[in-house]
């Protein structure tokens, strides 16, 4: 099995709903590194599991979509707990969706098996989702 | 499948028995990074795979039986090579017993299906041990 | 000369002023990780820059005052652009201040004769306040 | 399940064939940091995955066929875009001729279940290959 | 003295002339992860050593003309061991060109005091170069 | 202003003498990684600050003084308390004196005009120690 991770980061605001969460129920937020893993039993006719620049172009667009925002105020995700874990299924959702829909090449959708997603919100702690991709 | 890691760092003193191990058998010691990784099916109703402060704190707790100690003097493991790999699984069993005992939340032990726990002992070489909770 | 080093981190939100923000204008945050480098010309006669534990504990509580909270709030930054430079400056500030109120031990400020406050913001950008202690 | 992972690092040159690779079809390089990790059910009498002497000198070994190379002018490679994914499975690849030949420790081959070769390239992609070992 | 530093790659092919290259005299390649340090007395009006947004465009823009190519090939490079010191050295220089332009904003030019590059050409070695801006 | 920095690691046992060290009083170990950095003014003919094969073997040897040792059982630090901070300062010496001795290269003694060598012994501490080197 061969896989291909692409990284980038976000900078958000954000609260948490629920005593557990601590100080941590005060509006702060996160500088959240973001890896996408895809999984592809074996490489296509160029050597590649994907297209890298594809991959990067579309993890960028998805982050987009949270980067610079308080994501209390995303009606998207009015009423969640934006957790970090809660984050990473998220972000396996909306890079599932264009993949699905070609935004990493046509066909691309037919060959990855899978996907991961990690956050990492500190030097202590991360946080992964991983599921099939099809 | 979702999981959260948690990190901390234990400074400790050992040898080693066995002419495979080299200059290793001369009482050395090392900065051990210890991750570890906790996995659960589906988020909590707070959205999360558990509480990340009970995490630490059981990690900090487990690391507390080790560290700034000589590895050799602890009747525990005596007659052990204390290996990387070894002290991997040590520290997993050491973990499971306290999320068994509700250490990490009560009913955390249900619903966190598997657990790996990772040593880096320097920036060329690090080992896991990784099992079912249940 | 000698110098020690200690980091930890924080998880706070904030805005910019001015257009040359663009969408840092809005309402996000950042985790910022703060390394904390203290410079002494001998070391003492225990062979130490100062006590390391202390060192943790000052910035820890330091950092307690920005850590989870929206920087946007605190009245002592009021009007304000919490760039990562300028937090480099105000956290160099405070330690300062805990230092010549002997935090680090009694003495120690006679004995430190530079501070530099470094936060990274992301792994691609970081910010440094570097000044004499006396 | 065990696990031990050794790193090490070569600088090789390469281009690529095919439009999808855009400006990377120039001749370029790059500095992989390879990392290779064995796995084991259980651990042998010495509390060892494998001797970890042992498996940083097999991987200088078969990073020595690659480093300080144009990866285009090697024969065994003729034809082949030599991806991060590509070059994963054919350190895999490798790696596992030596293992069996007992490059490892005698016996060794019969120990380990799987292998996982990571090549990073840069601080924003990486790739991997894993495979069982029998 | 506040700093603000901006980090970005390459990946590039070249060999070395002279006998104490070894085996790098061989056609080989890096990833270059590059550091940009500059140094300001005060901040700005807007809390700012300098726009960061410009100050990673700039270092792209300088990084573009290096980037996926052979340095053997480039004309300014001609009869130049492009050493990771000297690349560093040479970074410097184009930044500095483009700063003294304005490319990092009107008036920057006269208020950065200084500047340092770093390329990291692996986990174990790496190259300064660092001067007055004015 | 030109530097050069190269890295390597040791795995040391060694305890600490004086309240002030609370449980490192304890024999206890670390995993130092090891960066050292020279300085020079301007390149050689080659291009380079020094011999980079070189810099990386007298380090190596340096460190192999201690690596694998308990510190304690040294006569050459009888009676010190081998802080990170002190062993910054001692690698420095013995460095210095291969340096002086023509071990990074005949004449090279003569155009390095400072060192810094650096300790991390865990995530979030390090020592440094610079010196002139004439």
């Amino acid at each position: 099995m061969y896989s291909l991770t692409v990284s980038d980061h976000i900078m958000i605001a954000h609260s948490f709903n629920g005593v557990i969460f601590g100080p941590a129920q005060q509006l702060h937020g996160a500088t959240y590194t973001v890896e996408v893993t895809v999984r592809r039993a074996e490489l296509d006719a160029d050597g590649l599991v994907c297209d890298i620049g594809l991959a990067l172009q579309t993890l960028k667009s998805v982050l987009g979509e949270f980067n610079y925002k308080n994501l209390d105020d995303l009606p998207a995700l009015r009423g969640r707990n934006t957790t970090t874990e809660f984050l990473a299924g998220e972000i396996f959702r909306r890079m599932k969706s264009r993949i699905l829909a070609g935004g990493m090449g046509l066909g691309t959708a037919d060959t990855l098996s899978a996907m991961r997603v990690r956050l990492r919100e500190s030097p202590v702690a991360w946080a992964d989702y991983e599921a099939a991709l099809s």
